[in-house]
């Protein structure tokens, strides 16, 4: 049997040892081996920051996200390939989808988002400002620029493609290199996946690493500069998160852990009602999909005490309809789990579990299959539970594999309470169509939770249901969810990053930034910044443009052009009244209207439109009679990866006489590179 | 002698045993015994728990903030009995100013950031709605909530008020009890804040508690939703972080470690520039200020080689200046460390220093005094070491007093190379008048820190200097200092809540965030909802308003009476081969004026005033002929504490005919309460 390779230091490398046997989770046959002998793990991760790192660094956050993107289609052309051996896993097509087509889907999310939402820059800038000084010669900024070592990721069996790309995306786009420790029962597709990467040549070399087996001594090698996060058991993140290394190094260790997530029917959802159905069906499919082995998946199912018998008969009925098999057959809807040591340890939980239930629905010995020998395959019987939610066992035993337990509660306070036992979850359902109660459950819940779905009618034909998490919101969870969070967006990216505090002059910040901070010199020379392309333009460019007169009547004539006749603009008695004016003031949008009419440059010219405007504030009201000057200043350039033009953003401050602000904000333009 | 007492409980307790002597850092006299013997621990976290959370959770983040104003008013009125027993910890008057004042500041920063960065509400919305659909009804966004359990502080001897300050601040603020545990040696200062604040009856019973003394079987009781954060040694971190309750509940856990922080010459500071001697000054206070023992103290000074004998003689000169004896005395710059155990730990340090370098200035030994015992009082000189930069002692040792080591290096890469040695820093300083070096130093070294300033002429007036940790920037460091992060204005609230995506239907996410989001229901009555006061406006309020439709003589006119004369708006030849135009279109401008001009409700009434405007694009032309309409909707709403108005944020979405949106933003208006 073929050994899996691992992908090291620059190259494929194959164990010397036979290593130990992989199992095809539908017929049992022995299908690649596997082990991680004589990889040397401190060089690959030398290799990783040496290599790796350096020539991520060396793109913007936009150019890495554009790699991503042709990465993503480079692999969904391949998918087939995937989906072969996804069916050796115990997979149905539609669970392969889930696995394969929702891992290349992060890679998209993550390259669209890293486009949108981060500079076309090398260091990310990140919140506003701080003063810190009376005056202004001493301010604040935080920046967030790469770790500089290897981000260690090491994956769950139950999703080979999207748990590893899920991890792999965020820190790519941060432009740290990934070692990936995939789990060993599922590793042949993971291995294919790399292989699809690596071959393709589109990512720079360094930046993904595989290692297929034992992760051998890997940890004791990492430092300061490189992170840990681990998909997997409680008990495994307790093990690596206490490891030597990881701790004398204060190493960032994320972890996400399977959890006993839970379900929550809302009393307004009696049978009948559109929101009972789906929180039947929700359970099933949950129960079902990957066979139930996700760390998502529901197992404690919270239905109103006067609702549980009617739960109870309308899930037994629809699991009964689930056909169990191989999986290559389209009739099967659900498939093996992945081995059959998995299939032992489920039987062992399943048995803790009794002490405290019974059984609704399923049998834990027996189970037909469709096109599959029931012994040699990884099958087994949904079973669903009943149990007494007071007991322990139900918040506290975990069966990975297709296995709920039904609980009556009696108040909405008792089900918040019965939430909380489970110690910190991955995710909660809340299925109702009554507001109150979903917002009393929600708030209540929360601090356990790292995701809450509420599933209605009105939602329920677009939700992408309680198991699956998505690239732009956050997964993980804590206590007993493993106290960690990856995704969420560009949360994801900032994980890789090092926070840092910049204090110093205007001057000096703008020049670690990169972008133009007040105070900070401005360049007004004799060519208008607007006639200045991407090529030639620079933060600091500045036009200073003005006075102008704001009469009482431009403000008349206004008020009359817009209809904005707001007492403030037109009568003087009632303006007078008011504390924040005292008397006509004019209105927020002439001001900003009058200051683009003497900032701008009319001829055609490489500023191509005007976009968008953010931050204004209106700082001091402006009366007739005052003068207005407006000073322009570019303050961050972002030129576009696949354009020929880019973002460029204003600072604009309006003053009127003696130099009083009356009006700041960002201007937003697109400008062309040439 | 007195016991120092705890609070725990609701309760002062007093220890049954003698405890340990704690002396006075000048006189050496026994001034309080302290001991936690008989604190019941698991009663002090649960008590915070059932009693601090609760009431905390009642309050609004504003409420909170507001009440940490009047409690800073209090202490500031206090501080002279602060300063009274800050003398017997070694302290100048200097130092106390850093550490009562500063701690005081943090209060006053958090109130302020609380009530301007936070909503008036109890749960905070973070970031934008994700779409998570075509059709858009199932959308995402995420709350962030207060963790139900206790922030447990364990702080360090060397700021007895500021320590424990700027780690309760933040955790007030997010509605977390604290549970403060301070340095032994000097907790009779922290025991004296603790009872100025529970005696002002300020705060909710609950939300602090004390133990001074030995922390006993506290960790063991932690859960998930409780925090540790530790101020300390790494040695006492790395035992902190595993902790067998922390990492099997996973804990969140916090720690700043005292690190090896940097100070850099640049090459242009030259003897006779104002950096060179900003540099040396510097040097100086840092190694002064608390006689060094600081987290922060600047322990490694890198110079250009050529500069090396220049700086060791200016800073030797500066160094002998400095006088040292009793505090109380106004003639003395510093005065002792803690005690003299202490002292005893510096001097085994500077030994193990001794090995790779020699003294440029002061004495292991021996110190002139002033109005004080030498022996009897930890007395110590500073002491100023120059070594070659490739030994590794000065990158690991740390001698925690007034110990610097002078180290020179030879180019920009060298010296980035030097600051990394420190495995991780919470700040460093780049002294220099070159933004060019202090550009590339700053993108070298910044994974490795948590802080860097950048010190120079412009700013060295307003510079609050490198030791000073602000509530605004974060304080933390990556790998030796703790990999954690505290402060930093919101995010160290944000650290006390648990971030939990929401995934549902408009409707139901506005439910639980309390915020409208596109696609939520409106209400549209008679009443313009500028007609309502904050006592009857509610989020999803609003108005429809228009069509208007936008003629040639409209954009003409425009064009004239603002002076914006664009060509996209003038030169019809022009704007039709612009790209994204096509032809002549309105201005930005013209389509807020006028979509103010169909919202607006003018005679006087609850809306005082528009302040500002956020997140403004334009989505689509519009051109001559087009209809506009608007609708407008009560977003966001924000009373204010101290004041008969409150914000409302308002979502403007201007359509034209057909529907489509030409232009998207977020109105911001003062309202009247009544």
């Amino acid at each position: 049997m073929a050994l899996l390779r691992s992908y090291v230091s620059g190259r494929w490398h194959t164990a010397a040892s036979d290593g130990a046997p992989l199992h095809d989770a539908v017929t049992g046959e022995e299908i690649a081996r596997i082990s991680s002998e004589g990889v040397d793990m401190a060089a690959a991760l030398d290799y990783g920051r040496r290599t790796g790192g350096p020539a991520l660094r060396e793109l913007t956050f936009h150019q890495r996200a554009a790699l991503l993107k042709v990465l993503a289609s480079h692999l969904l052309e391949h998918k087939e390939e995937l989906y072969a051996l996804s069916a050796k896993t115990g997979a149905t097509s539609r669970d392969s989808l889930v696995d394969v087509d929702g891992g290349i889907g992060v890679l998209f999310a993550y390259s669209g988002k890293g486009r949108r939402e981060l500079p076309n820059a090398k260091v990310y800038v990140e919140g506003p400002v701080e003063p810190l000084s009376k005056g202004g010669t001493f301010v604040g900024q935080h920046i967030a620029a790469p770790l500089r070592g290897v981000a260690v990721q090491i994956n769950a069996f139950n999703f080979p493609v999207w748990g590893p790309l899920e991890k792999f995306a965020p820190a790519f786009v941060a432009g740290v290199p990934s070692l990936i420790k995939p789990g060993s029962q599922t590793a042949y597709l993971t291995e294919k996946l790399v292989e699809l990467i690596v071959n393709s040549g589109i990512i720079p070399e360094g930046s993904i690493q595989l290692v297929c087996g034992s992760a051998g001594d890997l940890l004791d090698h990492v430092t300061a500069q490189d992170l840990v996060s681990f998909t997997g058991s409680a008990s495994t993140a307790l093990r690596l998160r206490t490891h030597d290394a990881v701790v004398r190094n204060s190493v960032r260790f994320n972890a996400e852990a399977d959890s006993l997530n839970c379900s929550i029917l809302g009393p307004d959802a009696t049978p009948g009602t559109t929101e009972f159905d789906l929180f039947v069906k929700q359970l099933v499919a949950e129960m079902t999909t990957k066979a139930g082995q996700k760390c998502t998946a529901i197992r404690r199912a919270f239905v109103p005490a006067a609702l549980l018998d009617d739960v109870a008969q309308a899930t037994a009925e629809r699991l009964a309809k689930v056909t169990i098999g191989n999986p290559a057959n389209p009739d099967v809807r659900m498939g093996a789990l992945a081995g059959l040591e998995q299939r032992e340890e489920v039987r062992r939980s399943l048995k803790a579990l009794l002490d405290a239930g019974d059984i609704v629905y399923g049998d834990l010995a027996k189970v037909d299959v469709i096109d599959a020998d029931p012994e040699r395959g990884a099958f087994m019987s949904p079973v669903l539970l009943r149990a007494d939610a007071d007991r322990a066992e139900p918040h506290e035993v975990e069966a990975f594999g297709p296995v709920s337990t039904l609980m009556p509660y009696t108040s909405t306070d008792h089900v918040v309470d019965l939430a909380a036992r489970g110690h910190g979850s991955l995710v909660g359902s809340i299925v109702t169509a009554d507001a109150d109660f979903a917002r009393e459950v929600a708030h209540g819940v929360a601090p356990w939770h790292g995701r809450l779905l509420v599933l209605d009618a009105e939602d329920a034909k677009e939700s992408t249901g309680h198991g699956s998490p998505l690239p732009g919101l956050i997964h993980g969870g804590p206590g007993r969810a493993g106290g960690g969070e990856e995704m969420g967006g560009i949360r994801g990216v900032l994980h890789h990053l090092q926070r840092t505090a910049i204090q110093g002059s205007p001057r000096m910040l703008a020049e670690i930034t990169g972008q133009w901070v007040a105070g900070a010199p401005r360049r007004t020379e004799e060519v208008h910044p607007f006639r200045k392309s991407l090529a030639d333009l620079r933060i600091g460019d500045s036009v200073v443009a003005g006075p102008r007169t704001v009469t009482q009547a431009d403000i008349d004539h206004f008020s009359e052009f817009t209809g904005d006749t707001f007492y403030a603009h037109t009568d003087p008695v009632a303006a007078a009244a008011n504390e924040f004016f005292g008397g006509i003031v004019a209105h927020g949008y002439l001001i900003v209207s009058f200051a683009a009419g003497l900032f701008v440059s009319p001829e055609p010219g490489p500023v191509l439109a005007n976009y968008g405007l953010e931050n204004l504030r209106f700082l001091t009201p402006v009366f007739p009679g005052d003068e207005l000057t407006v000073t322009l200043t570019a303050k961050q350039i972002t030129p576009r990866e696949n354009a020929e033009y880019g973002e460029v953003r204003w600072d604009a401050d309006v003053t009127k006489q003696g130099g009083e602000s009356v009006a700041k904000y960002d201007v937003l333009t697109l400008v062309a590179k040439q």
